[in-house]
């Protein structure tokens, strides 16, 4: 069998063995009328998919096909869709693939945070099918969630825009950034350089945060005005107080942060956004007076209202992620996760040759 | 020696004996040309002179003069005063009585943040001066911090806007309080009282929040439209789910706030300030997720312009925060903090009676 009854994919089957993950036959969900079949051309990796590989976030379902930053051609389309999607549409999915569109929450643009929404890979539908991400053949998703990629955007540079870019964009819209404004973006990983790039194009002054200098050339080539090496600058709060007006905290964990200094670098009324998914046991410890004039929240990804802003401004633009693309394979999504365990990445991977691998 | 020599007040002279504090004289600071000399006629007790009193902050120079809700009458006026403040006028001074006005956060409206402000009490100045608070025949602060009283207003019920009114009334105002909005109250002591009549009165559907039904009627009466007894309702979080654009958490402490429920009866995009000042000994913890579109932070006092509106909004509202009247003395002062200790005030003192007690 093969689709649309089976799809096939590159999945971890035990959480131990995540470096060595299998090529696997599996069924899709049921086709619902307001679903789409996307071929996937290529795919991101994202922080998430290496904690969801490794077992960070609890033993899960397997087969766990990850994938969530997908790029792909649409090759069938649920009898009722309203978005307009055409089969043969060139259309980006990132990691919500479902959500109910009717309660308060997805009618005011924040479908992201619907109680009934499903993430692209290994959360459960209503019916109890686990969901599976790009790291296969087809995906089949609500087409809420297929979003239009203009036609100068690069397939293999933009798919890291579907979940790291809007993760880290969300935010800069909903804060401010733009003209004027001066935004840290912290920490300098596969989220953190999409940040500087898209902070900059917004037309912000942008300030890169990191612990060394490591990536100062880096962060200057991306776009940002200033470095800030908080290892390396002994007196770096002092030297920047009142500084910004919004800081993205784009880490992989919080535990190394400075709640203490990093709000003395903020004006009054800036604001300080994690966007961060640490392991769940990690807690943040604040100064009750901390945090005087100075907010801070957390952001999970976008809607699909601000996906498609990301896209037009990554297409006007001419935003391209940097980008190492790996073959999808066993060996390949392998390499992928043991080179992330390392940081050996810069700043984010896309699987390709889908092709070659996997059945059509 | 008399006023302007020696100022005369009711001071603590060690934490120990905080409920039994001492009338004194003492000098005041050097008259600066931007000064004014006031005459005190009342002044509110705020939970922050309790903290004071009782050493909580550490232990302070001596003789402590609490006492920063003050109202009085102007008798001096510094050479270059420019605010247009004149000897005879009715003013209002709350905790801060000094800053540099020069710098950014001076300039823009943010003097409560100055690097250089000085309390009203209990605070040195540059030269050494330790301020004198208003439970006082006399107190002398910098032009900027004597507020212009509205003429309906009553020096008795208005004195506690001074600090724990503005207090409230600043964060509700910067996180756009008004028609339409869904605003808690958390915390209903001396100065969440005043947050349920000023939200009220900014146009918001209020929801006072307790841990008890104890203060309901209360509440109600104060112009709460909803009231959320978290120990009591033990379904409030769901029960409240997604209610909120704001709430200002006005308890005492944040030991006992479940800060894993409250983000839960925030709107996406809602916002949660602490006007709390606890022991420096307590630390706020969260969930690295727990404020997913929810932003916390902290905020102190207001600004002049920020009281001017404050007082103007009273004065065309009629708001009257609840005032019991104890006379200024070595008892009234003692009984004013031993009540405190019980919680026995509903909701704010006013210390009266100045000509009785201290001299002309």
């Amino acid at each position: 069998m093969s689709y649309p009854q089976e799809f096939q994919g590159i999945a971890i089957l035990d959480h131990k063995e995540y470096l060595h993950p299998k090529k696997v036959n599996f069924p899709p969900k049921v086709f619902g009328d307001h679903d789409v079949d996307i071929k996937v051309e290529c795919c991101g990796v994202c922080g998430s998919d290496h904690h969801f590989a490794k077992g960070n976030w609890g033993d899960v379902p397997k087969p766990l096909v990850c994938g969530h930053e997908i790029i792909g051609k649409v090759v069938k389309v649920g009898d009722n869709c309203e978005t307009g999607v055409k089969v043969g549409d060139r259309v980006g999915v990132g990691a919500e693939c479902f959500a109910c569109l009717k309660c308060d929450r997805c009618k005011s643009d924040n479908e992201q945070y619907c109680e009934h929404q499903v993430w692209t890979l290994s959360k459960a539908y209503e019916d109890g099918y686990v969901s599976k991400g790009g790291f296969a053949n087809y995906v089949r998703v609500h087409e809420h969630f297929a979003i239009p990629i203009p036609e100068n955007l690069d397939s293999v540079t933009s798919a890291p825009l579907m979940c790291g870019g809007i993760t880290v964009f969300s935010p800069l819209l909903r804060n401010g950034c733009g003209p004027g404004k001066k935004v840290g973006i912290m920490g300098i990983g596969g989220i953190g350089h999409m940040g500087i790039m898209l902070a900059k194009a917004m037309g912000a002054e942008v300030y890169a945060i990191s612990r060394s200098n490591a990536k100062k050339e880096d962060a200057l080539k991306l776009g940002a005005d200033h470095y800030i090496a908080t290892k390396e600058e002994a007196d770096w709060d002092t030297k920047y107080k009142d500084a910004l007006d919004l800081v993205i905290i784009c880490a992989g964990s919080l535990s190394d942060i400075d709640f203490d200094r990093l709000p003395t670098i903020m004006n009054i009324g800036g604001k300080i956004v994690s966007i961060a998914a640490p392991d769940a046991t990690e807690k943040v410890i604040l100064n009750p007076l901390g945090l005087l004039g100075v907010s801070i929240s957390n952001s999970a990804l976008g809607s699909r209202k601000e996906i498609i802003q990301l896209l037009k401004l990554a297409s006007e633009k001419n935003i391209k992620p940097w980008v190492e693309t790996l073959p999808i394979s066993e060996a390949g999504v392998g390499e992928a996760f043991g080179r992330m365990d390392t940081g050996d990445v810069r700043y984010r991977f896309t699987m390709v040759d889908y092709d070659k691998e996997l059945s059509n």
